[in-house]
């Protein structure tokens, strides 16, 4: 019987532009992403979020055929999608807002179906700390591991919402600017070591170009980004982190600091297959054989044999 | 018999200011870090610089006392040492030079000592590209291997030189920003294919507190940095890891791929060594067992077991 994971997460339409090119409205939405790379896993995955009437049924379709679980997926009718506009500028460092129509979002209340209820792991992406509590709230068992996924804009406008999330979850994943806006710290270290005693035992710093840190008590875990000769559209990169780190995790059941090694690698790979088109264009053609390279990739960019004395 | 490494740097005064202090007067230059980290490994290690009247006899002696052949080291009467003063601002990021006192280094025409002019391993510190041409065409055999450190000044000010010098080299050793600079191209990748172009077949791109990239062919390896609670002083930290880098290759003699990864990772951890005090006052304490004790967290930083299918 498979393992199950239970993703929390927004269903989005998106405009992009970035120095390559521009799209209009494409499938975007943390959930969406983490879906499409946790599923290539061998577990149940489910999603709760919510949509708009104008929600693509071919979109629907195309997580459902990949054995996605979408009965946790509320339609509003009448309602609009959300909508999230951004521009990459200076070489995709800087990502600006254009726009945010949160629609269908502003009044959600997650509903996780009676059969969700009892995950083996909890993906909370992206989204307002209140619905990740309310989800929270809903589940039936304790979960083995909940991951957390934030941003800057929860810590500046709903941090006392944001911190009872982080201390009911066991992973937190954000990257370097948030880990130290969260903490006040610099050192990546100390920031760690601070959010460890806000409540999760497992902190995960990405560095987008620069790979990721995992940290656990005193040990330390790095990985790096697989050097790509070009990054197309950034979007998304965290959230299929995301979905390869927990559908791996999900899909072995072993949440050992050994094994999540191995899952920040999945997750490593998902993302850097992501950012080399627009949205969630490459993931469809994901292949095993496509994982397989870039984790051989990985072992051998970080392979060293040293004798110490 | 020991290999031999010839380094031609700079001998210096620096002033340095930091959020975490400020000395008037320290010991510093290229070829002084440089130096005092290769000297750590079994080699010959000679230095051609210059300095002034000034220069103590203390710091000569420092040297000296670590085994380092400095009669190319000229010492000009009336002079006075080359002087660099800096201030590292928001969190270390920014580096402000604040006075710049040329000295003896204005006129200096590097003078190889006749048994220093068949090294094994040649170690360009930065410094004038004029300087370092002229270093290299008083060498009476060809060495196994030339690395060459440089910096943006010299990008931008005397490129011509510069271009002949990488010509010449069979390593470069430069940041992340300075090889943009020098190629125009943002992803690092393609930066290092248009630098092997131009000359070097080994690439090294040092990032910092992300680590460094060793490019090769079509080879790449990713050595993460340390994380360090705090770093207290950057000075140094590309000069220690050129030390610890030619320093292990000149030792070994071996300069395949693989044990250049191990150069490496021994510079990273020369280089987070000295930052963790002002200027050279950590290497002072340097022991094998620190460096044990380093290279033993960088494997376990980076060490995961994966199955690939």
């Amino acid at each position: 019987m498979n393992n199950k994971l239970l993703v929390v997460g927004t269903m989005a339409y998106d405009a992009i532009s970035t120095p390559f090119g521009k799209v209009d409205k494409i499938l975007g939405g943390a959930a969406t992403y983490i879906g499409l790379c946790a599923s290539r896993f061998s577990l149940d995955c489910g999603i709760v979020s919510v949509v708009g009437e104008d929600f693509e049924n071919a979109h629907l379709e195309l997580l459902k055929n990949q054995g996605i679980d979408l009965s946790g997926v509320e339609i509003v009718h009448g309602g609009a999608t959300f909508f999230w506009s951004g521009e990459y500028l200076n070489n995709l460092n800087t990502r600006t807002t254009l726009e945010t129509q949160l629609n269908v979002l502003e009044n959600f209340n997650p509903k996780i179906p009676e059969h969700m209820k009892s995950p083996d792991i909890v993906m909370l992406g992206n989204l307002s700390p209140d619905v990740q509590l309310q989800a929270l709230e809903q589940l039936k068992t304790k979960p083995k591991l909940v991951v957390l996924d934030t941003m800057n804009f929860w810590m500046e406008h709903f941090r006392p919402a944001l911190d009872q999330v982080i201390a009911k979850v066991d992973v937190i994943s954000i990257n370097d600017e948030e880990a130290r806006q969260l903490t006040g710290e610099y050192s990546l270290v100390k920031a760690a070591d601070q959010i460890h005693q806000m409540g999760p035992k497992h902190v995960i710093i990405k560095k987008g170009e620069h790979g990721a840190l995992l940290f656990h008590k005193n040990e330390i875990f790095c990985a790096p980004a697989l050097p790509l000769e070009e990054v197309f559209d950034p979007t998304g990169a965290g959230d299929s982190f995301a979905g390869g780190f927990t559908g791996y995790l999900t899909q072995t059941g072993d949440i050992s600091f050994n094994n999540m090694k191995l899952a920040v690698i999945y997750g490593s790979a998902m993302a850097s297959f992501t950012v080399e088109k627009f949205g969630t264009e490459n993931l469809v053609n994901y292949t095993p054989a496509i994982m397989a390279a870039r984790l051989k990739a990985f072992k051998e960019l970080t392979t060293f044999e040293i004798e110490i004395e």
